[in-house]
This record gives C-alpha cells, sequence and structure tokens, in this order.
C-alpha cells in the first residue's frame, strides 16, 4: 500500500508517519521509484504500536527507539525481549536506601518471595524495577503506620501471578514472535489500565453486595 | 499531645500541620489555653491520611477536603462513604460517545457485566468512573486492532473481583468505622501502585519460568 493508504487505515496523519520514519521508529518502505514506496501489513502493525507506546503510554521517542531495537533483536532471548517494554515504562524514583522504612520493606518484600517461592524474582531483585516499585510502595504504606507486611501481601502476589498466567496465555496465541513480542509491548502499556478499571469496577460490585446501595 | 509533638510523630512540619488546620482538612485541637491546643491519636491518623492524599495520591486540597466530607459524613451509608476516595481520584477523561470504538466498548463490556453477573455495576454504570475507565481502555485496544473482548477480559474481572474481596476482608478487620472509611481512601490510594509493582513482579517471575533467563 501507498503512503496514503498506510496513513488512512492506521489513523496517522502522513505527517506523522514521515517523522516517525525519519526517526527511525517504522522502516522504510519498498522503494518504486524516486519518489514512491510501498508499505505493508507489518509496516501497519508496527505504526500501531509505536503510536500506542506514544500516544497511550506516553514513551518518549528515543525510548520507543530504544525498546524497538530490543523487540527486533533475535538475538536475544524471549523474557529479554518481553521484559524490555516494562523496563522502558515510567518507573518510580530510586529508593532512599538510608530509609528505615526502605529497610524494612526490603525484608518484607525478599520475605514475600521466599514464602511465594518466586526464586527468579528473587534472583532479579537487584536490577528489577518492578522490584524496586514494591519496595517504594510498601515503605509508603509503613511510613503512613499501616503494616503491609509478607502475610497479607502473599495472597495478592497469588492472585497477580494468575494474571501474569493469562497474559503469557493470551501472548501464546499469536502465531509468529513478531507478534508476540508487539502484543506483551502493548500489554505492558495497555494492560494496566484495563486490570486497574477493572478492579474499581469489582470494588464497587463488592462494596454494593456487601453494603448495599445507601 | 501538643503540636510539636504531632509534627515529630507524624514526620509532617508544624507549618504544613497550620496550613492543613487553617484549610480545614485536619480538626482543630482541644484549646488549652490562647497560644495552646491539645491533639489526640485521631488527629495523628487523620494526619497520615491527607498527607498520603496529597504526597502520594497528588490528590487537591479541595477535592481532599471534599473526600474528608463524605468520609465523615455518618448520614451517608458505608458504600458511599466507601467509594467516595475512589470517585475522587483523578480520573480518566469523557470517552467520545460518538467515536464508533467507544460504541463497540460500551457493547462488550455490557456483555461482560451481563456474563458476570456484576447486576450492582451494571445499574451504577452511567455514573461511575471506573466503567468510564474500562470502556476507554477497551476502546484504546480495538482502535490498534486488538478485539479485547467480553470472553477474553471475563477470566481477569474474575481475579479483580477476589481482588476486592481481599480489600474488604482486610478494611473489616479494623474496629471502628472512622478507621475502616479511613482504610479504603489509602486503599485507593495506595492499592494500586502495590498491585501494578506485584503484577509486574509475577510477569518477570512467569516469564523467566516458561523462557528462561536468556
Amino acid at each position: 500500500m501507498r503512503l496514503a493508504e498506510l496513513s488512512e487505515r492506521s489513523g496517522v496523519s502522513t505527517a506523522t508517519i514521515k517523522y516517525y520514519l525519519r526517526e527511525g521508529l517504522l522502516p522504510p518502505g519498498r522503494q518504486i521509484n524516486a519518489r514512491t514506496a510501498e508499505y505493508d501489513e507489518e509496516h501497519l502493525r508496527r505504526l500501531r504500536l509505536v503510536r500506542a507506546m506514544i500516544q497511550v503510554g506516553r514513551v518518549p521517542v528515543a525510548k520507543v527507539r530504544e525498546v524497538l531495537g530490543h523487540v527486533d533483536d533475535d538475538s536475544l532471548g524471549r523474557a529479554i525481549r518481553l521484559g524490555a517494554a516494562v523496563w522502558a515504562l515510567p518507573q518510580v524514583p530510586e529508593p532512599d536506601e538510608d530509609d528505615e522504612y526502605v529497610q524494612t520493606a526490603h525484608r518484607e518484600v525478599t520475605r514475600l518471595l521466599d514464602r511465594l517461592g518466586w526464586e527468579n524474582t528473587k534472583q532479579l531483585a537487584t536490577i528489577s524495577p518492578a522490584y524496586r516499585s514494591l519496595v517504594v510502595a510498601v515503605a509508603a504504606f509503613r511510613r503512613l503506620g499501616y503494616d503491609f507486611g509478607a502475610e497479607l501481601l502473599a495472597p495478592y502476589a497469588e492472585l497477580m501471578h494468575r494474571t501474569a498466567v493469562l497474559d503469557l496465555d493470551n501472548m501464546e496465541t499469536y502465531a509468529s514472535e513478531a507478534e508476540r513480542v508487539e502484543f506483551a509491548v502493548l500489554g505492558a502499556i495497555l494492560n494496566e489500565p484495563v486490570l486497574q478499571a477493572l478492579h474499581r469496577l469489582a470494588q464497587e460490585e463488592e462494596t454494593t453486595r456487601r453494603y448495599g446501595f445507601e
């Protein structure tokens, strides 16, 4: 298809597509002559992904380029390629390791991982942004006087693990590795708003079931 | 306790506490003489809640006052008081009802609620921010060519319902109604970062279990 059709089918303006091409976020089309290039379904799919990252995920252009570099690098293992997206999302600031609440939070999160038997995550703890986010959130609760310890967190973690199993099962329904990795990137950006909305809806449902509408 | 002790135990500066008092976010202390007031454990608890809303939840002061008004209004039913916090959190923009993807998303979300038997939520759909967020998120997926329909969403919704059951069970361990409502407000602000971090950790764990560390 030509640029105009790519624009129409994706809903992205030709000016923006040209910008993505210049920035290397979209591979060049097949050049037919000096003024015309031809694009295919893969361009359309990649364009949707780029748009989701930039418009929905608010990922900066340089970061998008970096994530796509990992996504397209066949020499990397699957776990690294799948993780590239999440690791590129905006992260919480580094915890202050001198803070006593942060230190207790580290111990509680470690106890939690032991209890769950999440050995892989424990190995990744020093480099994982997710581990860091959890420590920061648990420390914030403790600072407010709430004891969110391993016992309280464990059943939540089990439910989130079942959620992650669904995520990967859904991803594996896609036939090609390229589509799978792209779905994982999209999931990292778009899944969280869906889960958050479902959680709030479920709270509404359960609250009104227990206490009525008044 | 005096203002200085309240400041020390809460970690909030006396200047900030005076500001909260002026803004009506904290009830006045018991006046001992013209220059000295006495504060109690309830002030400390309320101060922690206000700080969580403002510093962690980034809720504007006027909104905090509105939420606390609901929290403290015994004439309101429990479901309304518990919901006040979530409804005060930053919400997604209104969906564009003329957009075809939004219209399809409404139909899919309605099918989902029917399938789940979430009758209460269905009744609240026209006024619920959570319902609106879900429609916006599902429409965003559809616009990108991904069919996030009722069948795919239902198992996620079931897991989020079990999460909501845990939320309310934990809340019910608190003895007084005031503490319960405050815990629900805090939960609305702080739970989501915890759940999000646990979900990302679980994805790491499950991905590395399936595909190894490479």
